[in-house]
């Protein structure tokens, strides 16, 4: 396992991930105390919200009340997402308090864009190019690709390299057009087809065609694999990974409703630090903010550490 | 991944270890569908009820009942459990029904051998001395150890893999000493503290130490590694997992209560028939057998694939 690395970076995204799917509402206030329990965790990436239209995703009707409210750390970047112009204008008001930066998003399987955007892939590539356009103007950077379906589709069944590589390759001559450098490439696993070989593989491609590009995993745990392909990406130097305290989310747009989202991030966490890889997360305090993400929400969440515990306090225990 | 086995025997403990840690006794009509609905999977080992104390294990009172009343089927292995001479005459009413063998069961963690059994290494050689001779005296071959608590330990913390040799070797003259031959050796992260790197490391040695042996992993979902151990195992060439469906069952003894349980038989068989590794199993009847097993215990199991689905379907929807 000589390519492992030595530390991890970890960004939470189960604020903005795992609101968006719920049924009610939840008061703005209990998102603020989640966001500012994942404060106190360690955790240096935190997606709190989402600017997206309230009709389509009433949980985020109140992002504004939201990203004013939550109390910053100065060495945390918290981010939000966005999907187009009027989006971005309302991410803009929070220039202070958010660490804004544009992505061109694609997805590798048309099917999924057209089902989950109305948009085909030239028609997606053409909202790219108007959003980079209006990131540039407005200052925001644009330094990240954000590659959907990268590993399969409810839709479209199996998802080739070929069709990884063809997306990526749209998304840099998007970049290169608007005259803007990506630096980071995110592969999502948007409805947990992949398998820890299909990780290696694509992550492999991806490598030797564009070396440059720094690499983060989005994974989904919808069929138990997530873990097993966070630990593929480990071993393939991957050191970026999107997570959701307790597992929270999942995608709205995807056909499967009951299953389980993102990977928990104090699985992947707990699964560091047993590696010996660092991640600067305190594990005892993201569990208590899982667990104040389950009395939230009123439910039992996926993650398995919210079960059974983390090993350090057994090992204090047994000491 | 060039020491991926081929083929992989997943016996399946979803009957014994599902209903030995249910409050409410459940109907024996009950288990016995399960057990007749797992014969239908492909499955070719269900072990199908533990001979132990109705005081114990007041969901096993109805062991005889249950073994007495499922269908076999020809060419799958139905075995049960027990733990002292007690349940081994008791086994013995069904040999025509079971495919009975003797393990030699003994803990890396003394502490939990104390916790779980009452006895401390020295009286657990002994109990699997006196336990072997009556195997033999039965007529029984005894061809397996079988190591509790083989990566970690909730009472003693960590186990090195020394103690894992050393336990090994105390199984190992036990045998010699009675006359026989040990065959196969299931390693048990009984506590769920195994982490990828660890399972390598540990196979490996057992691998260099004792070549002659067959190896199995039983391994738990505690903290939401099991699938990830599972495949740090197959890397390892290892081609023999326990599982339960749905994600049933968890030790009654250690100490976690509501803590996922061994890893679900559907995760496993998913993750196989993805890396091209047979499994012999039906996917889909699997499936609907976690379901059935829903339905028994009238609860959501912890198994994703069950919310999720399998990939089967959307591939045939997709295409």
């Amino acid at each position: 396992m000589s390519d492992l690395p030595t530390q991890v970076e970890i960004a939470e995204e189960g604020p903005r991930e795992g609101f968006q799917i719920e049924k009610a509402p939840m008061p703005s206030a209990e998102k603020i105390a989640l966001i500012d329990a994942l404060s106190a965790t360690g955790l240096r990436h935190i997606q709190v919200a989402s600017f997206v239209s309230p009709k389509l995703v009433p949980g985020w009707a109140d992002a504004e009340a939201v990203v004013a409210g939550f109390t910053p750390k100065s060495n945390i970047h918290y981010t939000a997402l966005w999907f187009n112009a009027a989006g971005l204008d309302r991410a803009l008001c929070f220039k202070d308090r958010l660490h804004l930066f544009g992505s061109i998003s694609l997805a590798a399987s048309e099917a999924f864009s057209i089902k989950n955007l109305n948009r085909d892939r030239a028609g997606q590539i053409e909202a790219m190019r108007k959003q980079t356009a209006a990131h540039i103007a407005a200052g925001v950077p644009v330094t990240r690709i954000g590659l959907q379906a990268a590993f399969g589709c409810n839709y479209a069944g199996d998802v080739t390299p070929a069709r990884v590589m063809a997306a990526i390759a749209d998304g840099l001559a998007i970049a290169m057009e608007a005259g803007v450098t990506i630096r980071d490439l995110t592969l999502a696993d948007t409805m947990g087809w992949a398998n820890p070989r299909q990780i290696e593989t694509v992550v492999a491609e991806v490598r030797n065609r564009w070396p440059e590009l720094r690499l983060a995993l989005h994974l989904h745990d919808t069929r138990g694999l997530g873990i097993a392909n966070a630990m593929a990406g480990l071993r393939m130097g991957v050191a970026r990974f999107d997570a959701a305290v307790g597992g929270l989310g999942g995608c709205p747009f995807a056909g499967q409703p009951g299953a389980p989202g993102n990977i928990a991030t104090e699985e992947l966490a707990l699964l560091c630090t047993e590696l010996g890889i660092a991640t600067g997360i305190d594990l005892e305090a993201l569990v208590e903010a899982g667990r104040l993400a389950e009395r939230i929400l009123d439910r039992r969440l996926p993650s398995a550490v919210l079960r059974g515990g983390t090993l350090a306090r057994f090992r204090a225990h047994a000491a």
